[in-house]
């Protein structure tokens, strides 16, 4: 195999101008958005510690964590796979403020591996997180503001399938349920694997295995809310995640076009210990955007707080709105020229490119979307088009 | 050694949200700068292959990157320690135009040790590059877009080194210097080690002797070219190398408060291959920004181009330029009010930054920086001071 040096590992690509220039937009329109929604930004280092990369996070993200030998201290580093659990860690310790904290962040995140054919394993994470709130209030909130920032970035046709981790919880608490048939009854459900979870399930006492086979049933608009009540135990752990979920359909209600509610949508588990959401785009088959209350990730660094966010791949969503083929530019003569200086300053103060032709250039305009040309006529230089008529 | 799971590798730091909008306004400043000279964006990966990593960039970077095996391959892949090599990868293969090409580039690089004390290990590199030119205009052009950021960001009381690999380079062919002897006087030359340097020359014959022992003396204001031009052997590759400078100490003029010409300078020999240079700033012992021309790069790729270009880190450059407080926020009540949230949505749109205080907070802002509350007055919301006086 001879050795090409531009060639670049597998699920591993470069952006080239055009897609560079869609992320930017993408970029500072949804930062600008958190911003002026009170999120302030926070930039995390690419790599840490893999014990607190780690925190709270659960196994999937260890396997999926790029690891190494830090030169420094000898001690095992790792490349985040995840942003979120750097931003909780920055919440618990760096800025430890009591009450309310919103953080925003956006940057490159790696895996070793890449989760799915078609999918990178450079992800750009961009996401919001809202920190000390336990009210459904916060949901709305993130929820909200995801949505705001699909639709500034040009997402149309959006539906947003809600879940609460909490329900699956307090049936198996409530069914006495070990932690590995706990694992196993998870796997399933995940897998919508309707055969292995009656099997596992056929042990549990009746009204538990009962609530636990209908999860994968309950799937579908809003009236969802409402066979759940009927058929689920009449118990304050599960009306209370029913009572949240409903709060947040009637709050959301002006901001999405459809809302499905999946009570066997576990994405998240180990991780999340409320609501968790997912937003969906005509054309994507994977979520454009997806989050959750995890309530549990401060602990491990010795500071609880309730916390619910989202995050979002900005190449995804860059490739899911189109192209856009950006502005074109004035091309301009390369001369010691007082006046055609001030000229040119003019037109890139007002926001205009201006690429100057550069000797022996011999008319290659060195730039991909000319149109237009800055010449002397009658003592002053103007914009001209590129090939006059 | 208890296990703190918040803290950070050494020379790695997170970056809080006062230091984090500094950085996100310089990075915008830059780029819309970049982009309205013709530069236009890329994004390269954070990981690849070594061989291209590395390629046409010498032994020092190679131990300054961090390596590591690659999952899907088996392969040994790098974190980039720099951005120039990808984005003249990209320049060489993947655009392949003829004529000139401009592109910029921002992202984090990971160095495996830091390059000294208070450098941190994960630099926020920022930079242009211009392809395709061999004139001394393309090195005007992009040193001049060097000092239009630096101004841009607010950094004042610039003075701008200028040196000339091809001079050292010119001297030692002259010599018939072998590589090994070569190194030696380059290591020499670098650390300013006269003596040393005295004894690896004094086999050569008398004038190159003579020359290379100049070199360091060779410091100071554009006067030091009239005297390189007396002194050094009158020879057509070191007359061109002193005319490029004399052209760009002319052509600068206007741009930066002091040029000084160090012609003993040899900063990226093995990767440069003209005229170099670095931009200082008063309290910084660092270079802020520093480029020079590198024609060799693309032949590694199996494709010469001409290249010039600058690069610098941002983090530094927002430590540089001082503290900036920040907009400050409006505090909006939560309530499911229509009149409420349409004033919360204007003020947004027009660029305010405003804060929900969510149920239960207890008047805890929740944002550094709240100086003003929306309230009710006379059945329209508007902004009012935050403590009534």
């Amino acid at each position: 195999m001879s050795a090409r040096n531009w060639l670049l590992p597998e699920y591993v690509e470069d952006m080239l101008p055009a897609e560079a220039r869609r992320v930017e937009t993408l970029r500072r329109r949804l930062l600008d958005l958190f911003f002026v929604h009170g999120y302030e930004l926070v930039i995390p280092p690419m790599l840490e510690y893999m014990e607190s990369l780690l925190t709270g996070t659960g196994h999937d993200l260890d396997l999926r964590t790029i690891k190494l030998v830090d030169q420094l201290s000898g001690r095992t580093i790792g490349f985040r796979a995840d942003m979120t659990p750097q931003v909780a860690r920055i919440d618990a310790h760096l800025l430890n403020r009591e009450g309310v904290t919103r953080l925003c962040y956006c940057g490159s995140v790696l895996h070793a591996l890449p989760s799915g054919l078609n999918r990178t394993r450079e992800p750009l994470q961009i996401g919001a997180e809202l920190y000390g709130h336990t009210g459904v209030e916060s949901d709305l909130e993130i929820q909200r503001l995801m949505l705001a920032g699909l639709a500034a970035a040009g997402v149309r046709n959006l539906h947003l399938d809600l879940g609460h981790v909490g329900l699956f919880r307090a049936l198996v608490q409530r069914a006495g349920v070990g932690a590995e048939l706990e694992a196993d009854l998870f796997q399933a459900l995940q897998m919508k694997d309707l055969p292995a979870l009656r099997g596992l399930a056929a042990p549990l006492a009746s009204s538990s295995r009962a609530a636990i086979l209908l999860l994968p049933t309950l799937y579908g608009g809003p009236e969802v809310l409402a066979a759940a009540a009927t058929h689920l135990p009449d118990e304050p752990g599960i009306t209370a995640c029913l009572e949240q979920l409903r709060a947040l359909v009637a709050g959301l209600d002006s901001d999405v076009s459809e809302v499905m509610v999946d009570l066997a949508e576990l994405r998240g588990y180990h991780y999340h210990s409320g609501i968790v959401f997912a937003a969906y785009a005509a054309g994507s088959p994977n979520a454009v955007a997806q989050g959750g209350r995890y309530d549990e990730v401060g602990k491990a660094f010795g500071r609880a707080r309730p916390a619910t966010g989202f995050s979002m791949d900005l190449r995804e969503l860059a490739a899911l709105v189109g192209v856009d083929n950006g502005p074109a530019a004035i091309l301009a003569p390369c001369a010691q020229d007082a006046a055609l200086a001030a000229a040119i300053a003019g037109l890139r103060g007002a926001g205009e490119i201006v690429v100057v032709e550069l000797p022996g250039q011999g008319g290659q305009a060195g730039h991909t979307a000319v149109d237009r040309r800055l010449v002397l006529a009658g003592g002053v230089w103007q914009v001209a088009p590129l090939h006059p008529q």
